[in-house]
Parts: C-alpha cells; sequence; structure tokens
C-alpha cells in the first residue's frame, strides 16, 4: 500500500482560528471516502484531553468527518483497525512519545501507516514521524523510554521553524541548535517546517506547500531552500 | 563541608566581552586561595574544545588563575581531587550529561562538590546541578542513558530565563513550557535565571544577584519574583 502523511509544523497560526490554514490541505488529503478518523490528544500538558479533542473536533467537524478521540475509548487494544486514518496532535513532544511508548502504541501506529492508513500530525504528532525525537524544540518534561520515533520518514522534521532570534538574548538560535544536531549526527537530513507550512507524501512522492522556505541541513553542506509546490521525493531515498 | 556553587545563567551577555559579566562574581566566589581550577568543556557541540579552553582561560587567567581542561588530560580517573575547584561550562545539556555518563565522572563531580569543592557552572554547566535535565532549553540532539542531574541542588534551573515571545510565532514561550514541567512535576519548584544573573550558595545559604528578576515557579501557584540580592535560602529546605 502507498504511504500517505500530511505533517503540518503547526495547528494555527497566530491570529488565526483554530486548525484555519491546514482546514482546505486536511480536506484535500482525506477526500470524500475517508470518514470515521482516530484523534490522539497524547501531546497535551496543559489542556484536557477533552478540550483538546473538542477544539479538534470543532473545528474539522463541519466537513463530514466522524472524529473519536482514543482518550475515550476503553479498551484501546486492536481499535486502530477499525478508522480509516489518523490524527496525532501537537503539544509537548516528549510527552506524546512517552506514552505512546506506555500505552504500546507505538508499534501498531507504525504499521498501520506503512500499510497505508493516512496519517495527519502537526508540531509533536509530525516531529514524532521522524526516526527520532531529537530535533524536537520542546522542553524534556518527562523522561520516555527511549528518544525513537515513529520512524516513518527517513529524515529528522523540525516543526515551527524560524530563523528569528529573540533581540539582547543570547540563547541559542534554531539555525544554532540543528547545526548541533547535524554535528553529531553527521548523516541524517532536518527538515525546518516553517509555521503555515506541511510536507505531503503519497507513496514515493513528497511535496513541500506552504508558507516560507523549506529549509533542508546537513552536515558540511549550504542550507537548501525549496518553496510552496516543490518536489522534495529525493528526501524519501535518503 | 560546606557545599559552595556558583550557578550563572549564560557566560556572556549579547555586545559583551566572553565571560565579562560574570567575572567580579568569579573573582569574588574562589577568592585568592584557590588557584588550580579545572575546566569541564564537555557541552561544547560545534566548537572544538581547545577553543573552548582558551577562551574561558584567556577570559580569567589575568586574575591569576590556574585553569586545566579536563580534555587535555590522557587518564582522568580520580583526578578531580587534584583541584581547588571546578568549571562546567554551557553548551548543549544533553551532549554535556551524556559525556559525563559515559565518561563516569557524573559521580566524582557529585562528590567532590558535596564534600566541599567549590562549583562553577554556567547554562548546561547550571542546568545539570538540578536533579533532572528536564528544564533543559536545549535539543535533544543525542540520547543520554538517563536525565538525572548532579542533584546538587533541591529544585530544577531554567538558565538564559526570558519572558519575551518571537512576533507571529505561535510556538511555546518559556512560561509555557515550564508550565507544563510544573503541570507533569508538581512537586518540583523551577527557578527561572534571567541572563545576567546567577545563584550563589554557600552551605545554607543562597542568594540570587544580577540582573532582572529571578523567577520561581511551582504548580498551582503564582510565579514568585525575587531580585539583585534576595535571599533564597528558602530553596534549599523544599
Amino acid at each position: 500500500m502507498n504511504k500517505r502523511l500530511l505533517l503540518l509544523s503547526n495547528s494555527t497560526n497566530p491570529d488565526e482560528n483554530y486548525l484555519s490554514w491546514p482546514k482546505s490541505h486536511i480536506k484535500d488529503f482525506l477526500g470524500s471516502e475517508l470518514k470515521k478518523i482516530l484523534f490522539i490528544p497524547y501531546a497535551a500538558v496543559t489542556i484536557s484531553y477533552d478540550n483538546y479533542f473538542n477544539a479538534v473536533s470543532g473545528s474539522l467537524k463541519s466537513h463530514g468527518f466522524q472524529i473519536e478521540s482514543i482518550h475515550q475509548i476503553e479498551k484501546i487494544e486492536g481499535i486502530i483497525q477499525n478508522y480509516d486514518a489518523m490524527i496525532i496532535g501537537g503539544g509537548n513532544t516528549f510527552r506524546l512519545i512517552d506514552l505512546l511508548q506506555k500505552k504500546k502504541l507505538l508499534e501498531p501506529v507504525r504499521k498501520a501507516v506503512e500499510n497505508g492508513m493516512p496519517y495527519i500530525g502537526w508540531s509533536a504528532g509530525s516531529n514524532i514521524t521522524s526516526p527520532t525525537i531529537m530535533t524536537t524544540n520542546d522542553m524534556p518534561i518527562v523522561e520516555p523510554e527511549s528518544f525513537r520515533g515513529l520512524n516513518l520518514i527517513p529524515f529528522q522534521l523540525n516543526p515551527h521553524y524560524t530563523e528569528a532570534t529573540l533581540p539582547n538574548h543570547g540563547g541559542e538560535s534554531r539555525i544554532m541548535r540543528i547545526n548541533e544536531f547535524t554535528t553529531i549526527n553527521q548523516n541524517t537530513y532536518v527538515v525546518g517546517l516553517p509555521e503555515g507550512s506541511l510536507l505531503r507524501q503519497e507513496g514515493a512522492q513528497l511535496y513541500f506547500m506552504g508558507k516560507g522556505n523549506c529549509t533542508v541541513f546537513y552536515h558540511g553542506t549550504i542550507p537548501q531552500l525549496f518553496k510552496d509546490g516543490d518536489d522534495m521525493s529525493w528526501l524519501l531515498k535518503v
């Protein structure tokens, strides 16, 4: 089966309604056939799963999708196959991967997507599709069993990518952080996805869509820039 | 023996010379008796240990300190006791704790400081004196064996603390990140140290010194603010 991924940098741009910018992309990705969608809210830390789920389903249900949240299901073993697609939302990447590990969901999710189940993620939910969670921006508020991710793509994602820095602040810029990663991990590509942008995989094809530059880092090379509509399929073969 | 710690938020303020702002604090902390100092550069990722050490010793040697870097010593087992004080510099916290674990230095460093060896750290070097590294700002570019820190203080430090945010960017603010930590870790204090500030411990006494507000977070409470010269000794008993 063709692997199908919609990896969003972020859910919502500043001063816009919740899930506003990616809505048309989600609709186009899911089409009219895929009705029953599983939502996984485990990245949430400071909001309740109920509130998180209500925000997501409130934004997407007008398109005729039937969304259910895994936190409202009593026995989760084996349930993924009952759905047509899945959405993993953002929050804290360490919290998300820790709960997926503890609930033994990492392998079932990975297998379902490898077998063709469409996957939508944003922020932490996009981060974890990489080989590891090592290019997250999040604070390591819990210690997961391992940094291994879903490994659905062969490169690392950095969501909320920005080259902006705080004035009069000496902390590392995002570029410095990613350069630290590529210095230690010299054989791994890192893709910086600015807010309001996404990667869409359809089998052997990968495209960048949205605002700003998709910035690709690799040790010892100058970062490569890509823009809306660019074919990034070469990244699936690295 | 009295525990003695000088925990700096950062090495250098923007547009200032390297180690400029903390120099007088370091001099006062070490006094004129402590001459032989061990430097540990393992947090460095994108600069060489030689360059890092040269910058640090170049800045401090005019005060008559004799500084040696651990990376220039062939056999490091048991060497800590040959020194009067130690400095652990900043960089990447995950890299630093990973190398301290791999080189089996975590316990010797902890014991030496518990037994009275003065400790100076900045950024990552301050972070690791907490019970865990869970309030670092750094990217998890390597996977350490464990998130456990030196546990020399009973609370978590967040260096480079700032309440500033990037305009038109939806990523989490520092306050949101620390609130995520205290939501999951409800019995742990987090101390935000702005750049240009420090905590100094002398046995049972702890003081905040420097620019801006020292901001103390605890789950379910309003953050408490402290300023230059404030006695923070109560934090040693939490």
